[in-house]
């Protein structure tokens, strides 16, 4: 296999099976057919036709509408339909630095397709022999992707906090690393897909951070979301990459974009390298 | 202004004024429609459609296609259609991995659309009070962009050698930068875009460089092609970026890039961060 394969996995929505999530003439999201039937119910609060689903026109504004679909997302995940409730508060909006249009609840964003943002870091050590980067095994328990490998820190990015202050807090409950270095942790760029997991579509941004440990520093486990941390020389976090899907779809693309940009996957070797660049932000 | 003008600035190509430039299924560029006019003068080579130009499909292989297209480019550079000839073959092909399917002289390549491929080297010192970059100006006699601002190193990239080994070169060639200081640089990305100057359209691919030197170093132009350097803090060039178009077009977009994977521009602070982080590979 080869890196690539990451980006394609990463980037595998269809919209054939969806048909679009619209609030006025903003598509914010993607919803499967199957899912725009089960709308029909709720006529105050979705317009369910053939090509498309929309918000009532008549919730006007961000607490209207936020209002409005939480009572019917609801009921959806009693009956099933929607798996894995947090109590998150995502915002919906294309971007993220533009007013969201509403608030939903975490577990819903794939089902209508909303755009997710999220921060992933990846934590290294320079030891004389070279880059090493922390990689994080998640817990067993997980009700996501259980026990597979991942990046030292990553988490959802919820409504009203920083994209920083989100590391610091994900760095010291998932890693234990304390707040004076976890301030440290340098934003380096952003990663765009639109993958198709089974309950949905989802068009997400991962905002990278990069966190440069010293040698003696020991990540262990605050919240119990990861089973073990290991140092690894940055050649065999590449190779695994390279070689398998033991890594979390979107993992997989931060870490390749950390060789990227430290030259561990070069434009003279990588045949791939114009595709992986771009690939790396396909989402749109 | 803003960081994103010249993202923009340097994706202002419009199809409308050109007709794409084929070789077999493949388009390989863009032609305006009045050099496409002027091709009709040699049918062995060029055929000259409507609604595109293709070369004649009897040159079969990269040698016939290359001495084909040789001479009637002379003809036009010997008639001023095409200036600054430059005795430099450029490979004509969409990736710079894919085998090329013919070589041009590297001033007709805006003309044809032609992709061409180049290296900018970002050379930096970590100083006590922050990084300081060094910056180049063009020489005011440079037949293109004189006594703009410049990357420290940066270079066209020409057919049979590669690209380290190219920034080798410019390195030395450029700012007198020794090859055991030179081979330093670490490949960190690629920047594309598809910019239209007056004599046509660049859909070019820019490969970028990190190079961090010695706080002592000074760089020297050994060819004459800068006319001077500079050291200056960061925070400096980037704002000379974002409140000038003192910089050469794609330069800036090279510096942006070097300005997000250093966290000098931020997620939380700037706007326009997924706009620039995809508008950086704006082009196909």
């Amino acid at each position: 296999m080869a890196y690539l394969d990451h980006v394609r996995a990463c980037n595998d929505f269809d919209p054939a099976g969806f048909r679009p999530f619209r609030a006025g003439a903003d598509r914010i999201g993607y919803v499967r057919h199957a899912l725009a039937d089960e709308l029909r119910r709720w006529p105050g609060v979705f317009r369910v036709e053939e090509g498309s689903v929309s918000l009532h026109p008549g919730l006007g504004d961000f607490e209207a509408r936020s209002r409005a679909v939480d009572a019917p997302l609801r009921q959806l995940a009693s009956e099933g339909l929607i798996e894995s409730w947090r109590d998150e508060p995502y915002p919906v909006t294309p971007d993220w630095h533009k007013p969201p249009l509403m608030r939903i609840e975490r577990a819903a964003c794939p089902h209508f397709g909303i755009r997710a943002f999220g921060v992933h870091l990846n934590g290294f050590v320079r030891k004389p022999d070279g880059v090493h980067m922390w990689i994080a095994r998640r817990a067993y328990d997980k009700p996501t992707f259980p026990g597979m490998l991942d990046n030292m820190v990553a988490g959802g990015q919820p409504l009203g906090i920083g994209l920083m202050e989100n590391v610091i807090k994900e760095c010291g409950e998932e890693a234990g690393i304390p707040k004076e270095i976890a301030r440290k942790a340098v934003p380096v760029g952003m990663i765009s897909y639109t993958h198709q997991p089974p309950e949905g579509c989802k068009p997400d941004q991962m905002f990278c951070f990069d966190l440069e440990l010293p040698e003696e520093f020991m990540p262990h486990a605050a919240d119990g979301e990861v089973a073990e941390f290991y140092l690894w020389p940055i050649g065999k976090v590449a190779d695994i990459v390279r070689e398998t899907f033991e890594f979390k779809f979107n993992c997989n693309l931060a870490i390749i974009d950390f060789l990227i940009r430290r030259g561990v996957i070069a434009p003279d070797t990588e045949p791939d390298y114009a595709a992986l660049v771009h690939g790396l932000r396909a989402g749109q």
